[in-house]
């Protein structure tokens, strides 16, 4: 975040005035207490006279404003409101007010505030013209006066300082500053003026108010689900969210602007560039940080972050989307987790994953550049695209995770849905990019002794397989998949493919030999320590019988795609009738498996086979379950009433788990809590049982998860329906 | 450029290899020079046969395809050809080439080279398949073959390494590295299926070819021009813009895009964010560099951050843009520079400029966020976006003086002039910003005295009044405003003005009262240390005659707007008969500014007034005019034979110029020389002759620039027309 020194001295010929971008001020930049008025040569003090108004104290009113604003969740002392809405405050004077009084209520944001740039807003309630919120006075009851303000519905977003100000003879008489009248404005899903308006009741609560939600992971055929607590509205995270932005050097000016918002956001949330939130981390070492495993949701490490204004280590795809979901709803945007299962990684930005082979068949990986993740987590955000045509407004992909191609800057987005769907890749921001990630072909490419590379096979249905959410109101997953694409096969398909190489996605037109053979790979979900059983089948598409010198190999994979161990190989010989299938069980062991673990959990089996001329391969990921936390909760499930959660484990490995780091975290009900355990037996048990009192009513869950040095990843989960007090 | 320690570690759960980014490399990472084929078990080191074929050595035959490749020019030992066009390399054998002889010429860039990313292409002469880049035999000649290759017209660009292969029983027999053989490949402007084919031969000689240029400078009415010498041609200058890329670690494999490449061009050439060429500076104090003024041309700037790999201190808009457009034309891309006038400079993106005045009609600097420079420079490169409808190719905008809300980083574009003109706001990159550049609406603001803005007058014509470019083949200026908008006025403005607000560019809608009255400011031309006469002349459009209480403001002002040093206040009463006009006539002395230039030569009048309830704004900007320094040359016009230059300079000042930098420089001819004077008396005159000897031929210009602490910006030229030798 430094600046080269000399930096805004530079700078003193282009700007009349720094860029403020600090919700962060020095007090005594705003208006003095009495500031005369210009032409008037008066006193620089001041004093009522006799009769005169002067205003004595302001009240923000917070138990009139919450509820109507839904921001009573938010832990934090100060009023939050959402633009585009009216709130009430009640002004303290010296005395009745009456006829003839003149006074302003005003807003102010950042460093030199400004009228023209809305961060200096003048709230008149006469026939006085003021700035662009409206002012109503409700009622007058002795010498305090209730005041209604509208801020427009595209207001700056951020942390205003609230003043009174009294028109006095010969100038502004103002309110001191006073930190408790702060008053945090926010976007407004609930407004219809508003760019982030969301229709439906039930979306805005699911997509701004919960903060908690699940994040899907795995395979395809073989999905799981992450619990991520959201944690938006605990003590602590509106002001983290804002010293993001800060830390972003975005000008507060713009921050009203719910596009350019989210851009800088997906750059924030990613350490790279701007030392913004999240350090990330695709190896085995963690010994720096905390594995990206270790996180029950956004709490801890924005907490951190805003703690120390150093970036939080580590963090993969789905602690990224997790953390910027806590950041969109906190700021008011409506926003979801995405997952697109086998998620394309092509850096060159074309329709074309290539994965290379060598002649006896088996992976290249010296010369495969592209990969494909087993799954990749990106964020929605529902907002108007006022800066598109108007049928691409709503869901807009954004991304936290740093992609290396994403137009040379590691952020991503906004993209809209709608674009993607229908190929529309000419409008802004990366939309190609996120194309090619739910719909790259896969290329198989054999590299002859030359290094010369001829395409065998094209896969056109691998890659975006399914695009799941969390269901609003469920915990159940929402099938998104036709949102970003059509049919595989349909007519408009074939339309948006061509549209998409129009706009220069490249794709892979090889005339290839007609198949004669196929072959695929199927397996039943395996728990952790137990045999993997897979059902390989050969079909013979020609007429005459065919030999498949074929080969199997095995390793662990990160799921990015890459290799982190490799551990089996085996050669196995099929004669397969003309016509016929025949399909070959082949067992891989825990023992043969289980050394080469690491912390990952998913195995990448590859069978290749050469029939003749022909090339065969296919390719199975298999994600390994663990076992669950047992959770169970006691006492009167009530706002501020004393309740228990017991997290029980049973170790059933054959192993002991090594130093497990068990967390707990509720939001609303429970902050962060931790234990240790140095080491679990094989057959032992461990129980912790914790109080906590709920802050916040409705349906609520509590998670758990337990990281070891040798086994990451085992959770627990428990809902309750806390009612109010 | 640093990364964090451990970044790429971080990283290898990610990337199976690392981001090729740089066309240096460990040269043991190519090909060994004896590769045994995979499938056999071979020796590991490897003597042709008796009768074997072994390539010896590869002539990369410059004095052939440089002129077929319009690459003479470029002073490099090694080839430099353009892609989608063949080449001929002469390669030696150990004997004549015969019947069943298999070999391949490989081509290598960067680090881990790959055929499936375009950066290893291995090109073959017979019937066996290669790489994409064709290739054929021309003639056997003894033990010698000339061979013609094509590269494809969407090769990567840079810096190639150059291996003949020969297919040897068990394995493949290449040549040793040989630096001399490496070969660099360019964009080409004179290849139809090249993204940046320009049809003409005039303008290709002008935008790629032309080495030497002129930047508009000054204000409207009084445009001036500065030399910039590219030198895109001289000794260095392309490894330098190679070594730019490879700094901004580009992904190797995207360097054949010119969209991507551009824009990472105007990002690479400010240092902001990624420590790229040049530091912006818009102070009065350089002492920690060199002042923008002084340079003559990019070739030593470019130079020495070729050779430092630290920014160059200090650069304006000319210098970014001069720079650039040595970057884009050394690569092969058509670029120019562009000169907007009146150029606004709005900070939120909007299509308003808003300056605001003080209830006595004097400016509030305070208050007035906005600018607008008399002058600002970009590029443009003349290229096919394939990612755009395709009516919107052809040239497109690219700016690399930082500029703050260009989506929030230090770059701009490219961005089509089409989409500009027709105000399709809604494609990449940052077709918005430079929309508000040329098209905002001022609207000047009065403050009151409770701080509330009304506007009083908006002017829709002042902003981007006109917009210039070099012509091709000659040195005057060509217009070309309406290639970015239509007539002020017409009723196409009207509709893109529409459609722009529809993109979401606010514009000001104020009801503005009726203008009863004007006012304007007109002024010659002005030498420096000569007294400034200003017209200014008042209209009563009303039916009854109007009394002005007026105010001449004078003060000195960056080209950016912003004022430097104010020095003059002076009151006036006017009187205007109904229906009529009432001139006046101010004079300001030499006295009253001279003290206050600094390192400026702009003056910023200001006439405001108050006419009953109408407020009069009126704005002129003077550029005051230096004395030129005269050049003569002497000597035989041709390459290669020893000519005379001379500078000479009498101060025609009462003041004496303090530690004169004179310096002079001419692409083809001289390269950059410079001398020092202490001290230049009043009258005194210097005179300094330099011999030099032609590289070139064809018309050429030389340049002189002298700078003195206390006056910048005196200049020289003389042209020549060389003969070839």
């Amino acid at each position: 975040m430094s600046r080269p020194a000399g930096e805004s001295n530079k700078h003193k010929g282009r700007y009349s005035e720094p860029v403020p971008t600090s919700n962060l001020v020095n007090d005594e930049e705003d208006f003095p207490e009495f500031e005369p008025f210009d032409e008037e040569a008066g006193p620089r003090s001041y004093a009522p006279s006799a009769g005169g108004l002067a205003a004595v104290s302001v009240d923000m009113c917070q138990p009139i404003n919450k509820p109507n604003h839904y921001t009573t969740a938010y832990d934090i002392p100060n009023l939050v409101v959402r633009r585009g809405q009216e709130f009430v405050i009640r002004v303290f004077f010296n005395r009745q007010l009456g006829q003839g009084d003149d006074f302003q209520v005003e807003f102010l944001i950042g460093s030199n505030p400004s009228p023209s740039k809305g961060t200096l807003i003048a709230v008149t309630f006469g026939s006085r013209t003021g700035g662009p919120w409206s002012g109503r006075i409700l009622e007058i009851q002795g010498e305090s006066a209730m005041l209604g303000v509208t801020p427009t519905a595209d207001a700056v977003v951020g942390k205003f300082r609230t003043y009174v100000a009294v028109v006095a003879g010969n100038g502004m008489q103002r309110t001191k500053r006073d930190a408790r009248s702060d008053m945090y404005l926010l976007y407004n899903a609930w407004c219809p003026e508003d760019d982030v308006f969301v229709p439906d009741e039930g979306e805005r609560r699911e997509y701004v108010l919960n903060d908690s939600g699940v994040i899907y992971q795995g395979a395809v055929g073989a999905v799981s689900h992450r619990n991520w607590m959201y944690g938006q509205f605990e003590r602590g995270i509106l002001d983290a969210c804002i010293y993001i932005l800060d830390c972003s050097r975005m000008p507060i000016y713009n921050r009203g602007n719910a596009i350019q918002l989210v851009r800088k956001g997906s750059a924030m949330i990613n350490s790279q560039d701007d030392n913004g939130v999240l350090v990330g981390n695709w190896s085995e070492d963690y010994s720096m940080g905390r594995p990206p495993t270790v996180w029950t949701g956004s709490v801890q490490i924005l907490l951190q972050y805003a703690n120390t204004g150093v970036p939080v280590c580590f963090a993969q795809c789905w602690v990224f989307a997790g953390v910027f979901n806590t950041f969109l709803r906190c700021l008011g945007i409506p926003s979801r987790v995405i997952t697109n299962f086998s998620s394309a990684h092509d850096n060159t930005g074309n329709l074309k994953t290539d994965l290379i082979f060598k002649m006896d068949g088996t992976p290249d990986r010296r010369h495969t550049r592209d990969s494909i993740w087993n799954y990749h987590c990106w964020n929605e955000v529902f907002i108007l695209r006022h800066d598109l045509p108007s049928n691409l407004s709503g869901w807009q992909v954004v991304d936290a995770t740093p992609q290396e191609t994403s137009d040379g800057h590691y952020r991503c987005g906004p993209s809209s849905v709608a674009a993607i769907k229908d190929g529309l890749l000419c409008h802004p921001f990366d939309s190609g990019f996120v194309f090619a990630e739910v719909n790259s072909d896969v290329v198989f490419h054999k590299r002859d002794r030359y290094g010369t590379l001829s395409a065998y096979r094209v896969d056109k249905t691998h890659v975006g397989q399914c695009i799941y959410t969390k269901a609003v109101g469920s915990y159940s997953p929402n099938d998104i998949t036709y949102t970003y694409k059509y049919p595989e096969g349909s007519s408009q398909d074939a339309t948006v493919m061509l549209l998409a190489e129009e706009y220069g996605c490249l794709r892979d037109h090889s005339e290839l030999p007609e198949a004669q053979m196929s072959v695929s790979i199927s397996c039943e979900q395996v728990q952790l320590s137990q045999d993997v059983h897979l059902a390989v089948v050969f079909n013979n598409h020609s007429n005459i019988p065919r030999t498949v010198k074929a080969h199997l190999a095995g390793s662990v994979v990160f799921y990015t795609g890459v290799t982190s161990n490799h551990f089996k190989d085996y050669d196995f010989t099929v004669v397969v009738a003309a016509g016929q299938t025949e399909r070959v069980m082949l067992t891989v062991t825990a023992a043969e498996y289980m050394p080469h673990l690491g912390s990952q959990l998913c195995l990448h089996f590859v069978v290749t086979g050469q029939a003749d001329e022909q090339s065969l391969t296919a390719i199975k990921d298999v994600e390994l379950q663990t076992t669950s936390l047992t959770m169970t909760v006691s006492g009167q499930p009530q706002v501020q009433q004393e309740m228990f959660v017991t997290v029980s484990f049973t170790n059933p490995y054959a192993f002991p788990l090594i130093n497990a780091n068990l967390a707990m975290e509720g939001p609303g009900l429970m902050s962060y809590r931790t234990r240790f355990y140095s080491e679990i037996q094989p057959g032992a048990s461990i129980s912790w049982k914790e109080s906590f009192i709920p802050r916040l009513d409705g349906p609520r869950r509590l998670v758990a998860v337990m990281v070891s040095d040798n086994l990451q990843q085992m959770y627990g989960e428990t809902d309750i329906y806390i009612k109010a007090a």
